[in-house]
């Protein structure tokens, strides 16, 4: 029996070739004559796979030499306390882009550990647009400008880079890393959770400009919490998710192979463009996200009748089309088309709300 | 080619059948047609495998009604920072004992973040014993008692409760879970990496009573480290390294499966007194820890002449007996006999060590 086209918005789907690799590997890695799973993190051939796993994706998104790559055991969740302990001094504040739950949660969480402001917000659209701001809402000693670049709930992205007057870019790319094209340049801090792009949920990446390392007094942040700590003992202070790291690196080899981050970003918006497509000519499904800020990876929808999602997610997934409800705070329909995601997911999904639409309308 | 006995301090060994079925369930978990590193943390069915496995661990260790057990994505490690900044108010303070590296390394932690001295240390005996103390070593206004019920680059053990006087006991019992029977109402708080006799690497397990989850005012806290955010979502907060749970359910299950804990701690002082014996009656080779404080989980030991320790290193992997290099900060020998470590395992490293002591004496 074929697999299921999964398209929950992470843990996501990964490709067929690396789980058959995984499988293989759990119970012998790289004639260790043992498992992935209990090779010690200190053995030098395992350094070797981080080493690896680093270079790896410093080829994928040419990250420079003043930046670090850190892996850090834990959620994306953890960076919305850590950046602004780590880079927040008594003096100054950060300011925030709020375009959907993801941004609002990490300015919850950095008004409470630190000083933080926002700087304008797309609540009022019901986050179906990005926010629109000018020079005058930046507060002086402003340390960086947050934002998301893709909102995984709210189906809402930033098609370019958001205007910040020299204000170093923090970004949160959960869900977009690998998908699509960056200049690592134009960032401080990127940060983003393993579980759609790149491995198995439990690891987050951080990609981070030297000078950010040692930019305040950390003398009471927890060990743990500081990004010098990671960079200093090359991520190997306290045990990596190591399984996950192998993973990390069977993807972003990949990644390589399918020819890198502009293939994918075609790929991807290909997928995108005949979804949206089919939507919008549908009189039976709508997407009420602003053009402009459309996700590419996750395609919020709804149908004529909200009464009918649930009866929509039972039956696509007895087509083999699984986790297809919207999040629980915004309801409706979502697509997740992530990196795994073949193209001959998305065109089977639509046969199905063709066919579904047909029948139920 | 049989596998590997691989006695690495952890991650650490697995049981085969446990590889066997996470291979399977890699391809297509619990017939959901979708691996299990895919499944939605949010889905019914994950969220019943968290039930189940909490349950299963409550059962192996009769834990009360009054404790929560949390699932918290991250490193042992980050443990050193949240116990002292869950449960040190601005008016107390915390007692710790420390009986190697890894409790003096959670002193060093408590006391950067919040207020702890040292009840009493053995490193005057470089770690080849617990600390011997008395009750005026107790400082007023102490929260807690911490200490590492079984050290791994040490091998020391505290072979019995530590006297504590009503002082709520903390234990870091990464290396000794699930090896030992132990009374959870002795503790306020238990925490455990479940690289050793849990799962891989990247969760970490926290049994605490109840009354600890709110003992201090905790506004500022991170989110993320705070143990009410756990137990208020029942780990769901953020995303939780869900392979790892699953794991951890599957070998909660070969625990049970094999008796439970009292009878892997029969086989495991089984295992530690054939090779301490051997060890003790060997001329070629010796053990430094005192007869009280020996580790049943890590033997560590040395021969007669230090510089031939790597090539028993060499020789042992030779043989398909792996990772028996003493830690880095101690050097020497270790073998850790962690639960999957079956006695065969045992007997075959004490083989080579007899063959390779009449080789090299």
């Amino acid at each position: 029996m074929p697999r299921a086209y999964n398209f929950g918005a992470g843990p996501a789907m990964l490709p067929e070739e690396i789980l058959q690799q995984a499988q293989a590997d759990l119970w012998n890695w790289n004639d260790q004559n043992m498992s992935i799973l209990e090779i010690g993190h200190r053995t030098p051939i395992f350094m070797e796979l981080m080493e690896e796993t680093n270079h790896t994706l410093r080829r994928l998104l040419k990250i420079p030499d003043n930046y670090e790559v850190l892996f850090i055991s834990g959620p994306a969740r953890m960076q919305f306390s850590m950046i602004p302990l780590n880079l927040i001094s008594k003096k100054t504040q950060a300011g925030y882009l709020i375009s959907g739950i993801w941004s609002a949660t990490a300015f919850e969480e950095a008004t409470k550990v630190s000083r933080a402001y926002c700087i304008a917000s797309s609540e009022a659209t019901q986050f179906k647009d990005i926010p629109d701001y000018s020079f005058s809402d930046f507060k002086e000693n402003t340390d960086y400008l947050y934002y998301t670049t893709n909102e995984t709930v709210n189906g809402v992205r930033f098609p370019g880079l958001p205007v910040a007057q020299g204000i170093p870019l923090v970004s949160d790319m959960t869900s977009s890393i690998l998908t699509e094209p960056i200049n690592v340049n134009d960032y401080g801090l990127i940060f983003a959770g393993a579980q759609k792009n790149i491995a198995n949920a439990g690891l987050t990446i951080v990609i981070i400009r030297k000078d950010f390392l040692s930019l305040i007094d950390k003398s009471t942040l927890p060990t743990i919490m500081d990004y010098e700590t990671f960079a200093k003992h090359k991520s190997l202070y306290a045990t990596p998710p190591t399984f996950n790291c192998y993973l990390a690196l069977k993807m972003f080899q990949w990644v390589e192979e399918k020819g890198g981050v502009d293939a994918l970003y075609q790929a991807n918006m290909e997928k995108a463009r005949i979804l949206y497509d089919f939507i919008d000519n549908s009189s039976f499904y709508y997407c009420s996200v602003q053009q402009r800020a459309r996700s590419i990876v996750n395609i919020c929808f709804n149908t004529k009748d909200k009464n009918m999602d649930d009866l929509f997610v039972a039956k696509a997934a007895e087509n083999g089309l699984l986790a297809l409800k919207g999040h629980n705070k915004v309801g409706g329909l979502r697509a997740s088309l992530y990196n795994a995601m073949p193209i001959e997911g998305v065109k089977k999904l639509i046969q199905f709300m063709e066919k579904f639409s047909r029948e139920y309308s």
